[in-house]
């Protein structure tokens, strides 16, 4: 009788290193944070990290701009800090566009090991920068670059291009049982 | 007649700042980058933090231990690296529990304003430290530490205690996908 043959616990790898598409999406806490934590990870490795932000504004200067600059990385804003009461949508939708220009360049260059496109799923979501034309610069990316995307509700073509997508799932959050957001946390 | 009320969108927060406990658990990727990247965030805005790591091993040197040293915030190594191979569970299990004894000491002194238990949830499921301990020392720390627990499968009583808990669902990994682990993306 033949001895059984040994089961391996993961299959081994097949394919080869090369640049990940990451999407972190969601309505719960930790997508950003989560981008931020990659490109500190990645910058820790010498990895060459260029970071986006397309909702906040161009002079925000939250807790993770701080800490970046530091680093010598900056968190490059492209959005207006539009929020749901914004009035010049127009003028949003102008500014995403040429901040996606920005960025499509970064990704096409080949000069970053990891691209962070924070909150690039809204203008996304909203036309301002069209869908067809960001997943072509995705699928076009010099084969070494990672680019993480993050924001709600990430649109199906991108999730089916995508090698890892997490979704995170909201269980609580402090805010809906009364307590403010709180500087160092939330910003 | 009335006019309609006019209704607010969002309640607004009733219940003062507070130290918060967050919790980022689930299958998916992003666990203990979206808590560096709380940290880096914290330390941004100049809060004083503290990273404990429980499973990575002591003299690890991973991406995100070598930006926090550039910070000037060491990530502190608490395990022994174990893995589900290790032999000397009985010293994994020493080890655990003494470096919960600094993380415990760290929470409690108020010293600071963020505490990072990276992995913690692993030697909690093991029973390596006491989950009432555990439990306790949260419920009883002063009012204006934060904590984050990242792990895997959190224990029900910590979910129940915590003021913010994201599931990263893992929705899908390039690992399946026969891409191998890369050097700055997974570690």
């Amino acid at each position: 009788m033949e001895s059984p043959k040994r089961v391996k616990p993961y299959a081994r790898p097949t394919e080869k290193r090369r640049g990940l598409l990451l999407v972190y999406t969601g309505e719960g806490k930790g997508k950003s944070t989560a981008a931020f934590g990659l490109a500190l990870r990645a910058h820790g490795r010498s990895l060459k990290v260029r970071i986006f932000q397309f909702i906040k504004h161009q002079t925000a200067r939250f807790g993770e701009h701080r800490a970046f600059a530091t680093l010598g990385i900056p968190v490059e804003g492209l959005g207006d800090g539009f929020t749901w009461k914004s009035r010049d949508l127009l003028a949003s939708a102008r500014l995403a566009y040429e901040g996606w220009g920005r960025a499509k360049e970064a990704i096409l260059s080949g000069a970053y090991h990891l691209v962070v496109l924070d909150e690039a799923i809204y203008p996304l979501r909203y036309g301002w920068i069209p869908l067809e034309e960001f997943l072509e610069v995705l699928r076009v990316r010099p084969e070494h670059v990672h680019v993480v995307v993050t924001g709600r509700d990430a649109p199906e073509e991108l999730l089916h291009l995508a090698d890892t997508v997490t979704e995170m799932r909201k269980v609580k959050h402090a805010f809906d049982q009364g307590i403010p957001a709180q500087a160092g946390m939330e910003h």
